[in-house]
């Protein structure tokens, strides 16, 4: 990159968040999994909206590629420049304001940078709830959220990303600011523009701020996690949970044997709910406006219900918010769980839901077809339908030997996903490691709409190219 | 239009369904409020999706302008020709299938032309919900409540049109057939095209399917009427309401003293459920997973604790379904019953809830300023932030002297709506009624991209011309 583009881009931001040096750079090149690996010989650290104006107008006028990032936890690579050097990455960090939240519209403005622990901190403070939760929330920004329509684990009742949506403030890849800030929920003005940037990974543009739903924050809450012996009986057990808890059931994840049991061992701990092991296990959560007996009221209801019609094997309701904290503790360390084991081949994918017993059936036949000793391990947010259906090496195996199966079994186990009108990629978008997938499963007619709207927004393709399409 | 060209299409869905006769042609140019008035030489009533394919072949083949009609309810003349006479009408009332009804998955695969009620009638017959619901549920059809982004009195717990849609089947005006059919709630593979068609009133394809999200049904519900004194303390009583009701509260309708009184008097009815007036009324729906008892007993928490803060001046609790039915029918009126009174210049619009007292107040001394003697009427879903404000002709005036004021008027309250950063079209969409507004009030950039967006999807123009853009 020339010393005189560097110097024109640090003029906007000024020369203290302009950074050349590789070792600052470094953190912002290194990705969760190690999977993908770029180069840069800029990272740009705006501090307002009007700055990243400037800095697309530049990169529009010397064609620089622009490559937004958030908290840089995302999973395919979109968030990597690529190995050119050519890019710059646009850090979003200091645009970490929020700008409003208003109690009686029940909506927040909060710039693309804001770290979302910082926003449910915040809203909680005011008495109100933003939901979206997950397990990279301490670093994990706005911006990222909604450029990824990130899910979670409290999509069940109160939706992913493009749902808590209301309006969004983005800069085009011309500089241009495109003011589509809305704070109504009813609201037919023309097309609909921001759910193109929902979800887009950064390729349409750069959000820089958006309206977001908060909601009034429940009073009572009960968990249980609870044994059965089959994906059927869950399937059997969701429908009881909804149908006797309705937007009060928060959360419903399925996991299998291994699953807990890594999540136990990783977390050093002997102490399993359960006093003997079950094949499968939910963890619900229900919420509650009045109280947590009112919660608790709810959950004995589903409970008592499923344990008449011969679901469930066995129940544990968390009985202090200790014990609470601690059944979501083991299901949100399952990842790290895994990752202390060895490698695995990963999976994140959604089945219509009365499918997901035929898909583990069907899957599980096909894995042990490839590598006959591989351990699945199997947990998500079922109420979603979306699993994450993730394969390990076998004990003892040669890992590189393993993962040299990586694109071949991703290409079953998505066969069977598609076999069941499911989708190959669920809450992690495509960036770089889906694109493959998407070329090969996506309608052409699809895609060729996908490159005009691309075309449309970023005819010089500076706005983070390579991902996606 | 050419008899050969009539031939032609006729041979697509069989002569019994290609209309000509102008009689049998009539009602679909009528339009509810009469405000606009196409011509046409011929109606088409395809059965299916293929049919559709067809027919949008031979349009672009012959640049025929096609202009799609669900149930003809809409309000702002989207479903109408244009008076040239050159276009055909495609009726999707045979397109009338629900192809699924999945009550482990909660969705149902619905064709275009689907009349809402046989939807919500389905589903509650399979123990399910679809929450969709407003005024002409027993005639508008599914295509045009997702072309229109439809939204009724049911939005503040489950969403409108957009939220309650999983993916799309449409055919493009080139009359190749989208696929977008997809039954899991998370699926992020690359940039989300169904959300371009919802609300864009059939000007970039002919939606022909849709997949649907239902739900448990309720097994309690709680209504109640409650006078106050002004809309600061009806923006009070809902905080209260979704503070102890959440996803519970169903409904949360305000309304002026005249449009109950109105109601009243259409209905011929004198028994007020109340026994003095108020100068505001809320009408609020509170369900229960569980039971009516249930549902009570959170509607009894939610008054007392508004009495408590001295926001009530009255309260009736619908004492038995009928009296319930009753509540919901007075409100449901209003429209009709402000019809039979006089000539009224409407308003449907959003603003942000917390400034809806403020509004109502400004807009009160434009009206003022205006039309002395002219009577408000408002009325609306006040959770949604959607308002119906309506401007009744003096009593006894000359109705044609009072309809000249009607762009002057819409002018002067939609500035104000803009000033409160709402939306001059809240539900209704923009057709052919609001296209000044859109080009006043949006700005160059959206406006720009929207048309790129039109010209992607049909570049020749013959997608329900004339309408949005």
């Amino acid at each position: 990159m020339e010393q005189d583009l560097i110097r024109c881009f640090s003029e906007i931001v000024g020369s203290a968040h302009a950074i050349t040096d590789q070792t600052l750079i470094a953190p912002y090149l290194r990705e969760n999994r190690g999977l993908f690996h770029g180069k840069t010989s800029l990272l740009l650290r705006p501090s307002s909206t009007v700055e990243i104006a400037s800095i697309m107008r530049l990169a529009s006028q010397t064609r620089t590629p622009i490559v937004p990032q958030g908290g840089n936890t995302g999973l395919v690579g979109a968030q990597q420049p690529d190995e050119s050097g050519c890019s710059v990455i646009l850090s979003m960090e200091r645009l970490n304001k929020i700008r409003t939240l208003d109690i009686e519209g029940n909506y927040a403005v909060v710039e693309a940078g804001v770290v979302l622990r910082d926003l449910q901190e915040k809203a909680d403070e005011m008495g109100r709830l933003f939901p979206l939760s997950m397990g990279s929330e301490g670093s994990c920004q706005i911006g990222g959220n909604l450029s990824s329509n990130a899910g979670g684990t409290a999509v069940l009742a109160y939706g992913n990303m493009r749902d808590l949506c209301l309006g969004l403030e983005v800069v085009l890849p011309d500089g241009r600011i495109l003011d589509d800030l809305r704070f109504v929920r009813k609201d037919n003005r023309g097309y609909d523009l921001k759910d193109l940037f929902i979800g887009a990974e950064g390729t349409l543009g750069v959000i820089t701020a958006a309206v977001l739903k908060i909601f009034s924050k429940p009073k009572g809450r009960a968990v249980a996690f609870v044994g059965l012996n089959s994906p059927a009986n869950a399937l059997e057990f969701l429908s009881i949970c909804q149908c006797y808890g309705g937007f009060l059931l928060t959360a419903f994840e399925l996991m299998d044997k291994i699953s807990l049991q890594m999540a136990l061992n990783y977390k050093k701990c002997d102490l399993s709910p359960f006093s003997h092991e079950h094949e499968w296990y939910v963890l619900i959560d229900v919420t509650s406006m009045r109280s947590d007996d009112d919660a608790l009221s709810v959950l004995g209801i589903i409970l008592e219900k499923a344990f008449e019609d011969n679901i469930l094997d066995d129940a544990v309701i968390a009985q202090s918010l200790r014990q609470r904290d601690f059944f979501w503790q083991l299901r949100e360390s399952m990842s790290l769980a895994q990752k202390s084991v060895g490698q695995s081949i990963k999976h994140d994918i959604s089945i219509p839901i009365a499918s997901i017993p035929d898909f583990i059936r069907d899957a599980a036949l096909i894995i042990k077809e490839m590598v006959p000793d591989a351990q699945v391990v199997c947990f998500g947010h079922m109420g979603d339908g979306n699993l994450h259906y993730n394969v390990m090496q076998p004990v003892g195996s040669d890992p590189s030997d393993f993962l040299k199966l990586w694109s071949q079994m991703n290409h079953h186990i998505y066969c069977l996903v598609m076999h069941y009108q499911g989708s190959f990629s669920a809450e992690h978008g495509i960036g770089q490691l889906k694109k493959t997938e998407l070329r090969a499963f996506k309608s052409s007619i699809s895609l060729e709409i996908m490159q005009s709207i691309k075309k449309i927004f970023d005819p010089l393709g500076i706005m983070n190219p390579g991902k996606i399409l």
